[in-house]
């Protein structure tokens, strides 16, 4: 485990294509999908292990994230990365920062919206880890569907030399996707949990089916949601490639959802591929 | 020349050090001694040429800006650098630049105030500029003292691997400081211009001489410029690492003015080092 920059410098020094998974910590077979995927872009795999409370509100979880540092570092052992980056707070952000990375808009809605800062903070946080490890490739998962638009806009707009890969979503047997929030839920809510999941499936099949009333859907399965419980933040039919909003004629969607089940905000997200 | 950013990264692949001068062109003496400074520190010196539209505000002059391409790339390899980095437009901006770098609070003075969005443009054609160039070196000139500071905290709170080099100001013989801008000036302005270093240089002296009325100094320098024809943005007596406002007792201080001959801006400055 390497816990400064310099470190990781010195470590990665003459490397000439590492792959990075970035991580909150809390590892779970998702991350290790990751992992994997990062494997087979370089021979070299670093993993960094930061909660960033950059991109936490002052409301939301950041002292009660799930934190299992030890376990995280044997499990990325086993996968033989090269490396794990797992800094504390001074080491990354010595001073308040300040310079901090404007993302593009569309990381104003959805995530944005709900999560006024979230963006800023994920992109600024993801652009000083990119500039320590200096990466040919950067793996992040479709869990994150907007973060990961977020990131590939930004590497664009910055030219910043760095392929994003994108892991798919890992989900348990009933659907519900990995996340390390869903250690919050109590067992009622975790059987309810994969609702959320399943509602966008059943939204995908209506588009499949030719459904096109697309603000009709994204209607039904929210209050499909509301009535089971939950508490909607939105249910969105968007653009793949820009998260733009759905439009009739649009081939590539993806159906994104996010809803708190109790104190526990979980978010999840479907693609879509309509034929002609 | 290499218009692109693709023949960039081809013509430094495998360079392990590069030394960056950053320009918008029109080079004179000052740009010229960064890059020998630069070659004092890498064998590969790359400069740009690049006319930044991200940082003049609507009604500055971006238009007008002299561009000497042919003869700037003719003393760049009589120089010889590696590589001249010259895009278009489009080249570097292929869609509006959405994704933006927020500069520290220290761009939000001076320039930063007279001149709103110009660090903010500044900071983000320079980190692009970087993670196309991928220096160890960057070099700046001090009489863009303030961006010489904020590319220096961005660097340093963006993690980036470069070291960021500062290069003294040219000044023709009467004290003039080098500045593409001069070019501007009719004759009668001309011979007018060196009063604002002749200014500066009166407030480093009496600083010297133990006068300690910062806020009285810069008050008699500001009137000395406007009883003489100048329009004065600012004259400024700041902190030399983080443009502090200059108190009682600091040391290292430098005086910083920027002021209107006619329609042309011209800005400069003077470090003042204080003894025990």
């Amino acid at each position: 485990m390497l816990p400064t920059v310099a470190a990781v410098r010195e470590r990665l020094s003459g490397e000439p294509s590492v792959a990075f998974v970035p991580t909150m910590g809390n590892l779970h077979e998702g991350h290790l999908e990751l992992v994997r995927l990062a494997a087979r872009r370089a021979p070299c795999v670093v993993a960094s292990i930061f909660v960033n409370r950059l991109q936490f509100a002052p409301h939301e979880d950041f002292d009660r994230y799930p934190r299992t540092f030890q376990e995280d570092c044997a499990r990325l052992e086993e996968l033989g990365v090269a490396a794990v980056f797992a800094p504390d707070e001074p080491e990354l952000y010595p001073s308040p920062q300040e310079v901090l990375v404007e993302p593009p808009p569309l990381g104003n809605i959805l995530e944005g919206e709900h999560r006024p800062g979230f963006f800023r903070g994920v992109a600024t946080v993801v652009l000083k880890l990119f500039n320590i490890v200096q990466p040919r490739y950067a793996v992040f998962g479709k869990k994150d569907y907007q973060q990961l638009l977020v990131v590939r806009e930004m590497v664009r707009q910055l030219n910043l030399p760095i392929e994003i890969v994108a892991g798919e979503t890992c989900r348990d047997s009933d659907g519900l996707a990995l996340s390390s929030r869903n250690k919050y839920l109590n067992s009622a809510e975790r059987r309810e949990a994969p609702r959320l999941y399943s509602t966008l499936v059943w939204l995908k099949k209506e588009l499949e089916s030719g459904n096109q009333d697309y603000r009709g859907l994204e209607k039904a399965a929210r209050s499909n949601l509301d009535k089971s419980g939950w508490s909607v933040d939105y249910v969105a039919l968007q653009q793949q490639a820009t998260l733009g909003l759905a439009q009739q004629g649009d081939r590539a969607l993806v159906a994104l959802g996010a809803a708190r089940l109790g104190a526990t905000r979980l978010i999840d997200n479907v693609e879509v591929f309509l034929g002609t």
